[in-house]
């Protein structure tokens, strides 16, 4: 049996020592697991940008990864601490929707309310559940333990509310998810959004942004267009991404996550 | 046998080749440790927040672990290289106070001063100790190489100055210890401290900062304040923490590293 | 047989799920190996400072290791995908010099035009070769498969311009390679080129940059400076380093990567 893998996204940052804080308790119930960093500096309490970059990476990892995701403006509040179970991995966080864009695209076969933290860490703090709840859960799901036993199954979890594009009068109007750190700008539409309003590889296309309209082409890849030259393609993630060749669109063009853009041919 | 844990702790950044250097010396020696970042992003040379964030992260590694600490200003210097045995782990490290708010914690059973460098890398440089001689020693220590074998014991090692509060006519003056990438203000006070002037959870208390003094609840959890509100709290790490539910407390308070902190009822 | 090594070195940053969708790949084609992470605040583009991070960091890994670098202005255009086997590692990465500072110290022995991406993922993206090409392809060399199955030999592989340092008139001229976290200014200046001009440790010695010209002391490690002070040393990657004692030797003097130094008596 290979050894099992369970990864951590968090907007903790890199300064301070709770991320370890979290592997030290995952390795000690878990000693064999492999533990892959998704990223620690997602901002902070940016439950949406959470969903983007765990929904981005968890398709990549192999059938029975354990994910742990603490993006959790709510902690200490009566927001239940969550274990989803899809067709092919665990998934352990807050209810606030951070977990479920990746979730659903696999396919959600049970949602537990993890209550019984009792079997977790005998003094779990109110303030930290990343290292009191989240992590000993997700550490003994590594170890077999099964799901139904951290609580009660749920139906009534949190979904986020990411708006799907909007295909109208030979337009696609949809939102930025992200910025990534080259400065390439992420929204939230898809080859077949564009294939309806008949845009095809190599056209040029127009761009309205609230503080900016561009006309460009849509290509296959940065090198396409000439360096420093500014580009649409569907990103290695699938959705349409904005970009620069060498550059930084969102600086450049001053578009921001959360932005409406809407696609003309 | 569990695989040894080594974990590596630092004022390197992340951007060089610093710490990777560091895990290549360490696997080449014991190919099968389980390395685990504490951290790389301590302030450079500061010796106080490396030894909070140690001191921190530790007691949740299990017994056995190794740790490694590099906040090293005095590098090349005359500063000892310093080895400590304690009830529970082991650390290594400059010889400055950093390991010791950690070790001491656990209690100190032996300390040795790391002497015979030939024994580590045949040409250790004069100014990357971390990779010349705390890696190798703590590689060696995961394979079980008996302390003694590093050099003499010692009993003069640097003890860090980090001041205890003072509870005197029905105040608590402490100090503030650290600042999270969250904005919390962590202060060298505990539970026990303001028990002792009677401050219970719930109630109002006033705190005075160098350029700020402000009344606000003692809590239990962020979310016992409205959002954006400031509140007191134990943190997950013990301490008496200042924070803003969802905001940066040290960035609306002007409060900072070092600030002494005065709390009454 | 020892667990493989694999390293990985980008421009990525720790923002995004690129990094963790690469290890995701490595791990889903060879769920033993071991990954180390060299960094990936590479600054964007910049496939000199990458070459230099990689190049020091690579002597201290185990023979046999697998080194990943993606540092890719180019990617998407024609740009070749190359795999370089050396007398005792492996580097996969584009074809653009990042490989060959490090690949070159260590001697080539043959190197492969990576090709047949029908082998690797079924769906290669023309945007992330590092998910897509350099990942799977350094997996299965983990995994022992022959470096000659990935494609052709080549020998006309981009061989970066990193230009020598020229010794004449009792000067050294060379070139800044890199600023490090701490500010220290690193140049590729070794000791032998110091030599040739006669300066001895301890000696004072002059340094011209473009905005500032000083005169400072040759150490062999930064205690043997005034703390603040700059002084000059070996540092311990072999390079010329000019450093101030617990400051930023690069923001105080101003002198940037790519700046021309003179060195003389």
């Amino acid at each position: 049996m290979p050894t099992p893998i369970l990864t951590l996204l968090s907007d903790f940052g890199l300064k301070d020592p709770y991320v370890a804080e979290m592997k030290a308790v995952i390795l000690t119930i878990s000693p064999d697991v492999r533990i892959v960093d998704i990223g620690h500096m997602i901002e902070k309490f940016n439950v949406r940008m959470g969903a983007f970059v765990l929904a981005s990476a968890a398709p990549y990892f192999p059938q029975g990864t354990v994910h742990v995701a603490v993006v959790d403006p709510g902690v200490g509040t009566r927001r239940r601490a969550l274990l989803v179970e899809t067709t092919r991995a665990y998934y352990v966080g807050p209810d606030n929707g951070l977990l479920m864009l990746a979730a659903k695209r696999e396919g959600i076969q049970h949602a537990y309310a993890i209550a019984r933290l009792e079997l977790l860490l005998p003094q779990a703090s109110s303030t930290f559940h990343g290292r009191d709840v989240f992590a000993p859960t997700a550490a003994y799901l590594t170890k077999r333990t099964p799901p139904v036993e951290f609580g009660s199954e749920i139906t009534d979890y949190v979904v986020p509310e990411f708006t799907s594009p909007i295909v109208k009068d030979g337009a696609v109007t949809g939102e930025v998810l992200h910025i990534d750190d080259f400065g390439n700008i992420i929204a939230n539409i898809v080859k077949k959004d564009l294939d309806k309003i008949d845009i095809e590889l190599g056209e040029a296309i127009t761009i309205k942004a609230p503080r900016k309209s561009l006309r460009t082409r849509f290509c296959e890849t940065y090198g396409d267009a000439r360096v420093k030259s500014v580009l649409a393609l569907i990103g290695s993630h699938g959705f349409l991404e904005i970009a620069i060749n060498q550059g930084n669109a969102a600086k450049k063009l001053g578009i921001r996550s959360g932005d409406s853009l809407t696609i003309t041919r």
